[in-house]
């Protein structure tokens, strides 16, 4: 374990893979791997990149890695695949894009599930954003899946959220829905140079205004990944956010935030282990017939199991 | 308190309406309320109504209401709105959809909003559910919001499900999203009058037989709402399927894990509860500066919150 450790922290990128993967499988020891981590982390510039379906994301991070490889960046990124409720796992698999940088030095790139029944952003994908930025990554770009609950979910743990747009998908369901327009700190309208973009880009600024005045206004940025402009104006832009969140009052409260959601998730995951424990025991003796025949009710049972591990 | 539930068994509107409100605020009540709902409950069909928006799902319900009552039932509907997870409450409030039915005897309609950041369907969707059902409705109508989470989520509370297509929108898009198609009881191809609802129904058959063969083969009808045509051959199969439940040994199983997952949603409500209280203590003195100064780490932190609360 603890030369796994150390040839991760100097940058090998199979014991990096290693490690998350022992994170993502919930091993016995992705605690304690957990624990070493992160007393190293909170240096990386965590970016989570949101937008829905055909917005261009993945060509989108292929350009902003190497705008920020330009800066002698080491770039890391999580891709978060959709996974059915049923399968448990990933349904693409690692996908083949992005791939023009896979094999890159200073480039790390991995697929993960969306997993778990809260569809979102799992607990494995904050940790592997936490282990790359261990691992010396300047940059951890998180690309989320861009439907459901993934998009808002990002904000728990990226310092940044780019919310990617396009013309032509109709910005009601684009922007409003599900709170996303609020949880965004910069906008990118990718494919510029397509018809309709400066129209998205307005109608985002009538928006941003009509939203609660915060001290950071979130910029917008016509891009076009395919003729790579605006890339480098949106990396400033997300270097500036990132001196915000260092320097301000709004940027302190949002990082203590995030560190009670992720103090929360992890006890939360402690504590469902155990309550796990006692109701697999529970579970087996007649309790499911009486609750089917209403002879007990969930409320009192809960309570009573409660009561066995809580002092 | 005894007063309001007695109103309510007696099938009060506004008592009900009450009783639902005090769940849905999670009140200190809540959990008393439960405890005296929860042994007049099982007699109810609990039928979940999703489907992507658009699928005209809420017209379908108001035909589906008129079928039930014909057979001299009491119909209970419960409307998920899609809310922010910012603003926490329904985006739209109490629609004016259904409104044929909103003050007719025997019928009772509610708004929900799927709160929380699960955006699924919460527990107080399913304790609303319970009400009506201990409240002497002989079928619940849940109709979700038809995106994301919720869709699941559904059958974890309802007894049936049933998904509503329509032709023209893309039938990959509607049915392989997020594995609904393993979800759905009954399949309902709505706008049958439309060009295309055979080819549709035609698609679900094919895929159906794509899928791990079960005892409960489930349906696939044509509808009209506008025309009301099919509804009576749902309801139909909506009864079988409510027999299949209660004589099949799937059909145990099935509302077994049903209650498993009850018990494990209470028990998760309770534990938050919990450590949200030991956490607001410790929060306070200086924790948070310690770990973004990564002087802390959350895991040992998490460790030493839990054995403060655990025998």
């Amino acid at each position: 374990m603890e030369k796994l450790l150390n040839n991760a922290f100097k940058g090998d990128p199979r014991s990096i893979g290693r490690l998350i993967s022992l994170v993502e499988a919930d091993t016995p020891s992705a605690k304690e791997i957990m624990k070493q981590i992160y007393p190293r982390t909170g240096k990386a510039k965590v970016i989570g990149i949101t937008g829905s379906p055909g917005a261009g994301k993945s060509t989108f991070v292929d350009r902003l890695i190497e705008q920020f490889k330009t800066d002698n960046m080491k770039v890391g990124v999580i891709a978060i695949d959709p996974s059915s409720p049923f399968t448990g796992g990933a349904i693409l698999g690692d996908r083949l894009r992005m791939q023009s940088h896979a094999l890159d030095e200073g480039v790390f790139i991995r697929s993960m599930g969306s997993r778990g029944h809260l569809g979102g952003v799992s607990r494995a994908t904050h940790e592997a954003a936490l282990i790359l930025d261990a691992c010396g990554f300047d940059v951890v770009l998180i690309e989320t899946v861009g439907v459901g609950q993934s998009e808002v979910d990002i904000i728990k743990i990226a310092d940044t959220v780019v919310l990617v747009l396009v013309p032509g998908m109709g910005d009601d369901v684009q922007i409003m829905k599900a709170g996303i327009m609020e949880i965004a700190d910069t906008f990118v309208v990718n494919k510029a140079d397509k018809e309709g973009a400066d129209k998205v880009a307005a109608d985002v600024q009538v928006m941003l205004k009509m939203l609660k005045e915060k001290e950071w206004v979130p910029p917008v940025t016509l891009v076009s990944s395919q003729n790579n402009t605006g890339i480098e104006e949106v990396k400033n832009n997300l270097n500036e956010h990132w001196n915000f969140l260092h320097t301000s009052t709004e940027g302190k409260k949002r990082r203590f935030i995030q560190l009670e959601m992720e103090v929360e998730a992890i006890l939360r995951g402690e504590i469902s282990i155990l309550t796990e424990k006692i109701w697999k025991k529970r579970k087996d003796t007649g309790i499911l017939e009486d609750l089917a025949s209403r002879k007990a009710d969930p409320y009192t049972l809960a309570a009573e199991l409660i009561s066995q591990i809580v002092k």
